[in-house]
């Protein structure tokens, strides 16, 4: 079950780290050359003039703004659903212990440029910073050689009231939310995918103490499904494939009880992909790809436990049944009428998930990670009289006199 | 407001690199003889026997086993109260989305060597990850000279069901838990401070693919306080030197509008200190420390917001009234009677903390780090038709086919 290696790569990181070090000692000057040389493009400003915030929805067609708002609307109600509850308990008669939320102040929303634009990715992060209710969003995004931004970003950004978006791409940009410069702020926490540039630019700032919070580590994009001889063969290709052309490092996996099961998908995944207008790049991650035949479906849910996939599709009769048992995956698609792509789009969920075996350890992204907790507590002098022995007893235990004194001067004061 | 660097040593990194790669390829054989080279002790065996755990709570004091127990309960219930609700919302008529929560499998918890056992941080790490309910406990902590380990800490431990208690200490320890060997379990996810050694391995395995993920990042302990003419200068000295005590490198800031508190509080110190114990740490420590005057409450309030300190103690009249106002602190301490020393050890509140600066955008430690949150979404066919179009304009506008395909073939083959 072990993924394709993520290659270490020295050269990256070197190149990676130089980049860092000329934003944080020459800020704007130092994106500008680097935008120039990376991107083909001189930029007279950074910053995205507002009007072509004001203009994108006309840019649009009818039917692209309506898929977007609809994504819009699922993704905000769902993550409004996802607000925490402050807690407040009484441990001891006169000990009140609290647990609070707060927005973060400053998040850094990064959205990758390419062949095609990404709005659904600024819906996943700028809703969901939206609804936590993050007083500044920042979205950097790389221009194309004109200088400009897709029309579907910049609509989905409106929506999700992003008023800050500059014209940066890769290590620079993630440099400068860390960092800040003249013209870009300082963010406490940075989002969102891209290439291996920005994953390690990412990684990097997470570990310095002038730079910023990430979201979560990244890694190759996955699916695995679990399927049953009840399962519709031309749906698990169509997840499958659905997989493989985000990228020729994108793992799909089958695992399947029912061996004629198998040879179907197999049947139905040569013949749809020959469709596809990714079909080089969806052929080549099929490569990678594997089909797993279990005794049962309990061993088909323990090997996906055990490869703790990003998404895991399950395609088995009474596949609700399954959920108790399946214990890792970021997000789980259950039955034939549930695709990956409607989490990736429009459900509603967020589809910035752990990957590459991170689902055992890290979670789904959503609305706790535009937020804070901290706590509070608030004793009287009763309360401190409660657990003031205890607490001077232990401190004592640790050889820690002042913390002792601190209770015991408080106590003595009123004696 | 900005803090004493943390230098970035070149040395240190490479050495704990080094003890990792030794931990990766030789297991339990490196870790042997790490343990020999830094804790000066041959050990037969890395596992503590069961046998040490069951005398603990003979080997301590009945007021010891009090305080410990009092903590514990406080601890347990603060904790308990901070279960997270699953959410299940309807997002479109058949588009049902939901929110879920696991505890994390596995955990390994760091608990430092030292001068004095530390029982505090093994019930915030240990009964925090037992409300979670994960599965397996790991804890590590190094043995002194003749091979053991501290009654309180091998107490505090079977209060929170760990019975898997590791005798090493160091980056060695860090590693064989991220890493497992032949008889360390591999974990999810490594808790605890240490010194820079440990900070440094949490690190490096928390950007490994191979590794785990850890806490938090890691910094010197600080403290604010914000009192005004109405606090008792006794008390603010107090709360500093208990501050001051941890470290060379702990901060202990007092921020006022009032001149003649802060003249008081320094006179105070000056007696104290000269109490302590731990008085040359302490006395170092205050030197970093500051005396802050503000015009006003208000100014004193921006400046912790901007300083964001771990711990915040807040001795001015109607002090609850100030909550709303603060914007970043790691754990705020309500009043006079509410000591930092309640919170380290015995309030129930966690103290691990957001530290240098890592409040504004990390949080206390608390039940949501021990747990993991994953989506699971079903559609029925009419939830698939009604998200269908949105989710096929979005795929074409991005230009993922396969995205497209999945549902178009699904809705086509019904009709």
């Amino acid at each position: 079950m072990s993924r394709p290696a993520m290659t270490d790569n020295n050269t990256l990181s070197d190149i990676v780290s130089d980049i860092l070090s000329q934003v944080k000692s020459r800020g704007d000057d130092a994106i500008t050359e680097l935008t120039e040389r990376f991107d083909g493009v001189q930029l007279a400003n950074l910053k995205l003039p507002q009007c072509a915030l004001d203009t994108a929805q006309s840019e649009i067609s009818d039917s692209v703004k309506s898929a977007i708002d609809m994504a819009y609307g699922n993704i905000k109600q769902f993550h409004q659903a996802q607000f925490p509850q402050d807690v407040r308990v009484e441990t001891q008669p006169g000990v009140v212990c609290e647990l609070k939320h707060a927005a973060l102040d400053s998040v850094g929303l990064y959205i990758p440029g390419g062949s095609a634009p990404l709005p659904s990715t600024v819906l996943m992060l700028g809703a969901t910073a939206q609804v936590a209710g993050c007083a500044r969003k920042v979205l950097c995004t790389p221009p194309d050689k004109n200088g400009n931004i897709a029309a579907e970003i910049r609509y989905a950004a409106t929506l999700c009231d992003i008023n800050e978006i500059y014209l940066i791409g890769g290590a620079q940009a993630i440099a400068a939310m860390a960092f800040g410069t003249q013209s870009i702020p300082k963010v406490d926490k940075i989002f969102g995918p891209g290439n291996s540039f920005v994953t390690e630019a990412k990684q990097q700032v997470s570990t310095r103490a002038d730079g910023a919070a990430i979201d979560m580590p990244a890694g190759p994009s996955e699916v695995l499904v679990i399927a049953d001889a009840h399962a519709n063969p031309a749906f698990v290709a169509a997840d499958l494939l659905s997989q493989a052309e985000h990228g020729r490092d994108s793992q799909a996996i089958l695992v399947s009880n029912s061996e004629s099961l198998i040879q179907a998908v197999i049947t139905q995944v040569d013949n749809q992909l020959s469709q596809l207008s990714r079909k080089d790049i969806a052929g080549d991650a099929m490569q990678n790809g594997r089909y797993i035949l279990s005794k049962d479906l309990a061993q088909s849910i323990e090997v996906s436990n055990q490869y703790a996939p990003e998404h895991l599709i399950v395609q088995v009769e009474n596949a609700r049944d399954t959920l108790s048992d399946i214990k890792h995956a970021g997000s789980i698609f259950v039955g034939q009428w549930s695709p990956e792509s409607a989490g990736d789009y429009a459900s509603g969920t967020n589809h910035v998930l752990p990957t590459y075996g991170y689902a055992r350890n890290y979670s789904s992204l959503g609305l706790a990670d535009f937020m804070r907790r901290y706590t509070v507590q608030e004793l009287s002098y009763q309360g401190l009289q409660n657990i003031g022995t205890a607490i001077m007893d232990l401190a004592q235990a640790e050889g820690l006199d002042a913390h002792r004194q601190a209770v015991a001067i408080r106590l003595e004061g009123r004696k």
